[in-house]
C-alpha cells in the first residue's frame, strides 16, 4: 500500500475559513470592521500570529483588507452563484454587483471521448468543439470551465465562440435561440495541478465541480459543460429566484 | 510567510477520478465490467501498479469489486443526492435504491453562536438545540452534518429528534407539520481532522458543503443545517424533478 499523504489543516486555515464564513453568511457586510486581533485570538483561542496569518489570506482572496492603525475591515462578500435552470452565469454576476469576465483559453475541435460522447448523445470519436477558458469576478479567477458542443449539430460553432462574447450569443448564431440546463450535477473534488495554477491555488485544495447539459427547445443536447470552482471564492446558491 | 504544505495529487488518485466520473455518468453501469488493467494501463499512460492502486481506491469507496481472474466490475455509482425546495434526503436516498440510515452523534442544549442567530433570526445566545450526526447509504457514510434548532420556538425539539425517526417527525411533534427550505448554499471545503476521522477520508480532502434554513409555513426560521458531503462518494443534483 502507498503511504496517504499528510495533508493537516493549519490552525489559521480553520480561522479563515470559519470568518470568510461569518462574510459570506452576511454576519460580516463589507464595510465592517472585524473584530480586533486581540478580541480574534482570544476568540479562537490562538495567538496573535496565527490570526493574522488567517486575515492575511483572507487579504489574498480580496475579501479583506487592513488599514494600518485601524484593523481589519471586510472588502467583498465571496462570490454568490446562483444555479438553476436558466442561469446565465454572466448575468449572475452582473446582478450580484461583481465585474464579470470570460478568458478563453482554447477552442479546438477534436474527437469526443467517451463520456462527451455519452452525455451529448453523439457517436464516440463524433466532432466537438472544446472551449475551454476562465471565470473571473472583479479580476479575480474564480472558476475554469470546458464546455464541448457537438459540430454536426451546431455549423460554425467554433467561430462563433471565438467572435462571439458568450455562449449563449454563440449558440443564438448557430441556430439555438434559447436552451435550458436539463441537468447540473455537483460534487467536491482536489484540484489537480494546472486547474490549480490557473485558479491560482494549492493542489489538492478544493474545488466545486458543477456538470451540466444544456439541451435545445426541442430537448436535444446542444452543450456538456464542466466548471471547478474555487471552493474558497464561490458559494453556488439555490433559492426561490433560482428554481423556476 | 508560511510554507505553503505540499499536496501533491497522486496520479492513482487522478486515474480513480476519471474512472468515478464515467461510473457516476452512466458510461459503465451497475454490473459492467471494466476495461482490463493492461487496457487501462495503455488509456491513462501508466504503469499497471497505478491502475491497480486506482482500483483498489474505488473498491474501498464500494464502487467496483475484483472477481479474480475475471477482472474488475462496477458495484454501484456514487450516491446521487437530489436538492432543492422539497427534498427530504431519506426519501431520496430510498428512491436511489439506496439503504438509507443515519447515525446520531449527539443531540445537546447550548447557546446559538452569532452565526447561528443571524441564520435562525435570534438573539445571540438565545438557546438552540444542536443536532449532530451521519448519514449513511448502504452502511457507508456519506455526509456528516449539524443542524441547530431554535429552541423557544419549538417546545420539547430535544426530546423528539432522539425519539423520533427524522427531522420531519420531529418537527411535526413540535407544531411544525411541514417546512421548506429557504435556501440552499453550497461550496467545497477541506475536510478537518474531525469530519476526516468520522466519514473515513483523509484531513484535506475535499468536501461539499451545504448549508440551509428551513422555515415554517409563515416563513420563520426553524432549522440553520450545515452538511458536508464526501466529495467521492456523492453527487447532489439538481434536475425537473427537483426544482419545484
Amino acid at each position: 500500500m502507498a503511504r496517504a499523504s499528510s495533508r493537516r489543516t493549519p490552525l489559521w486555515q480553520a480561522i479563515a475559513s470559519a470568518l470568510r464564513d461569518d462574510i459570506s453568511e452576511g454576519r460580516y457586510a463589507p464595510g465592517d470592521k472585524l473584530p480586533t486581533e486581540a478580541q480574534l485570538s482570544e476568540r479562537f483561542g490562538v495567538n496573535r500570529h496565527t490570526v493574522r496569518h488567517a486575515l492575511a489570506r483572507l487579504g489574498e482572496d480580496g475579501l479583506v483588507h487592513t488599514r494600518r492603525g485601524a484593523g481589519a475591515f471586510v472588502s467583498a462578500r465571496p462570490t454568490d452563484y446562483p444555479i438553476g435552470r436558466r442561469v446565465r452565469f454572466h448575468e449572475n454576476l452582473h446582478a450580484a454587483g461583481r465585474r464579470p469576465e470570460k478568458r478563453i483559453l482554447s477552442i479546438e475541435t477534436r474527437a469526443a471521448t467517451p463520456g462527451e460522447a455519452h452525455a451529448l448523445a453523439i457517436e464516440e470519436g463524433a466532432g466537438v468543439v472544446a472551449y475551454h477558458g476562465l471565470s473571473l469576478a472583479d479580476g479575480q479567477a474564480i472558476a475554469i470551465f470546458e464546455s464541448v458542443f457537438p459540430e454536426a449539430r451546431l455549423p460554425g460553432i467554433a467561430a462563433a465562440l471565438s467572435e462571439e462574447t458568450g455562449v449563449s450569443a454563440a449558440l443564438a448564431r448557430c441556430g439555438v435561440p434559447d436552451f435550458i440546463r436539463a441537468s447540473t450535477r455537483m460534487t467536491a473534488v482536489a484540484a489537480d495541478a494546472t486547474r490549480a495554477l490557473h485558479l491560482r491555488l494549492r493542489e489538492g485544495d478544493p474545488l466545486l465541480r458543477t456538470t451540466g447539459v444544456n439541451v435545445d427547445g426541442a430537448g436535444v443536447p446542444v452543450e456538456y459543460g464542466r466548471t471547478w470552482f474555487a471552493g474558497d471564492r464561490v458559494t453556488l446558491t439555490l433559492g426561490e429566484d433560482s428554481a423556476g
